[in-house]
């Protein structure tokens, strides 16, 4: 029997944000045809897709249907309720990445763990069940932490550094009281992202290391190959293969890790989809990240995982860039090496990922130097 | 002012097979909008658009509808009636390429005789008005030519080779006694064709040359760069650039070409639009064909236009494939670097153009044989 879905099938796709978009046309592409459901009326993806169901992601109806549309499943973010899952899991529909890697991905505490288990450092951390662990869990790291809520968080949403157990009781009700971890402050040189995919055969493919500089919690620019020794890159891309393999992943993914000044890696956290740090993928790869996700989702081997320029470079375009209203898009003109990609989002507002700028060039610096340049030109 | 059209307007396009479906992408890419007009309901670019338009050609309601949603509008295919650009004109929608471009690439008298008047060599013809043109024009031709009709003509449609007056008038008379031209036959080496786009400020870039190799009048494989001479590239490509420039062109166009045995080179025909022979510049390109296009119609400078390998090759998935079943889509895991392309096309019918394979490698022989064996594994 054939591992690989038939052209023409349906892939599902739980949100419609730019990952979804882009999701979507690397699946098109193959013959394949695509059913979103996103709340939103006018989502990136719905713009692009055979069929938009717009409902809230915990809609029963819009579940049924959706799962009676497409074969696979596949989602954009990694806090699709559980719950939401049981009705492809009934009509036996396949979900990529599976349950599990979603229940473990949605909880700090449990991802953690797993990372733990594989004998792979993460940031020191403690669990944070209720008000009472936050003081010892702070004075055995040192007297300051991050505090974590373990599920929902992106983008910095969530967290909070602390460094009193005052200030840590404070974030923790501001939390609302969840389930929290504490997580010590690590000194790190450098934050870097491996992005890989796994197919339904097991073969797991890893991209050279990414480089990512974030502003405000956001990521604001990426580069690569990321500027770390060979000892540093090897173990993360290691770490990662061996991270999909212990998931049973199938799909792509992204594991964010710190490099300390020692040049140990640790990791930061799971990304199971796609990841903003693997836009460069779509300009400066054989095969994007999309196109692999998709590949494995769908049951196809897995693609070689390669950049084909030296260097490559990404910045994000954030809606602040708008509010001195619409960009000069004539300014590009002057950078005839860089791309523009936007996502078809009609409100520009602080924070929302608008689109991106991809460069490749002989040298990280240089390629880095184009996309910042371009988007100051742009955003003026 | 600029000449860019703001991102998030929104680009018509006639016609919703598989060039349309293209464009669309590239535009979406870059944050337009997209409405497609085309008659089929499930027409490969209304799988991907924002707004499907499902509704003939002359419709003159549809027309006002996409004319009522769209900035820019372009089309697919060169047969679009005239009066189906009028209620875009009235509305001050631009029209690119232009309307003047369809009227002489929807000729062949008019496309023959613009070509002439560059100075640029066609194969020796003559125009049909009547039945009794066509003696002396096959007379003139040395008793053989190919009858084609001035119209409507594509894939070897509305064509007969003929080598007697009888059957020349057979012929005529089949195709409903309409304007045609009777071309002498040229004894050609090689068919190439030159992708070619041209901006609003006028500046076009070509690509370098593609070598094309015909099935029963059907583009079979094309390879490139082209097994020419120097000169006959350079006298190809310049040819190309004087013909857009003529045209005063905007957007993309393919000028297909016979290669002489004496390497001198005659123009076939003008396609106004992508041309299934640029397929490979999705692979092996920085910029597709499809990029190049909507970038030009939509008020963007055209990109540099290079292939990023030494060479490229794409074969054509007709819909013969199909005959026997489902293609083995298994057995192209046995070829890692060919790519597939599929359109969304339901149904499989002999000389349907399905989807493409694409393989880039450091020579056309190397490709060729690539795409080659794969279809032929797909097909088995």
């Amino acid at each position: 029997m054939s591992a690989v879905l038939r052209p023409g099938s349906t892939l599902g796709i739980l949100g419609g944000g730019q990952l979804g978009r882009y999701m979507a046309i690397a699946a098109q592409q193959r013959g394949y045809r695509i059913a979103v459901l996103d709340p939103e009326p006018d989502a990136p993806a719905h713009q692009v897709a055979h069929q938009a169901i717009v409902a809230p992601y915990d809609d029963p109806e819009a579940l049924e249907r959706l799962a009676s549309l497409c074969q696979v499943v596949t989602f954009e973010f990694e806090n699709v309720p559980a719950s939401s899952l049981a009705p492809f899991a009934r009509r036996g529909v396949a979900i990529r990445p599976g349950p599990r890697v979603l229940a473990i991905c949605q909880d700090r505490i449990a991802e953690k763990t797993l990372i733990g288990s594989c004998g792979i450092e993460t940031a020191p951390w403690h669990p944070i069940h209720g008000e009472n662990d936050l003081e010892p869990a702070l004075a055995a790291l040192g007297g300051a932490g991050i505090l974590k809520t373990a599920r929902s968080g992106y983008d910095g949403k969530g967290q909070a550094r602390v460094e009193t157990v005052s200030a840590a009781r404070e974030a923790y009700a501001r939390f609302g009281s969840v389930d929290c971890v504490l997580e010590g402050i690590v000194p790190f040189a450098l934050e870097c992202s491996v992005l890989a995919a796994r197919d339904v055969h097991g073969v797991c493919a890893t991209h050279p290391v990414c480089e990512n500089a974030h502003s405000r919690h956001i990521l604001d620019v990426t580069v690569c190959p990321a500027r770390v020794g060979e000892a540093a890159a090897r173990a993360m891309r290691g770490h990662t293969a061996r991270l999909a393999e212990e998931l049973e992943y199938v799909g792509h993914l992204a594991v964010e890790f710190f490099v300390l000044p020692d040049g140990r890696v640790v990791v930061n956290e799971i990304a199971p989809r796609p990841h903003n740090s693997g836009h460069l993928t779509l300009d400066a790869a054989a095969n994007s990240q999309f196109e692999q996700h998709v590949r494995c989702v769908l049951g196809w081997p897995v693609a070689r995982y390669e950049q084909t320029a030296p260097a490559a470079a990404m910045a994000n375009l954030l809606g602040d860039g708008w509010a001195a209203g619409e960009p000069r898009w004539e300014s590009l003109t002057e950078f005839p090496e860089v791309r523009l990609h936007l996502y078809g989002k009609a409100q520009a507002r602080p924070g929302r990922k608008m689109g991106h700028l991809t460069a490749m060039a002989d040298s990280v610096e240089q390629a880095e130097s184009l996309v910042r340049e371009a988007r100051r030109a742009l955003f003026g």
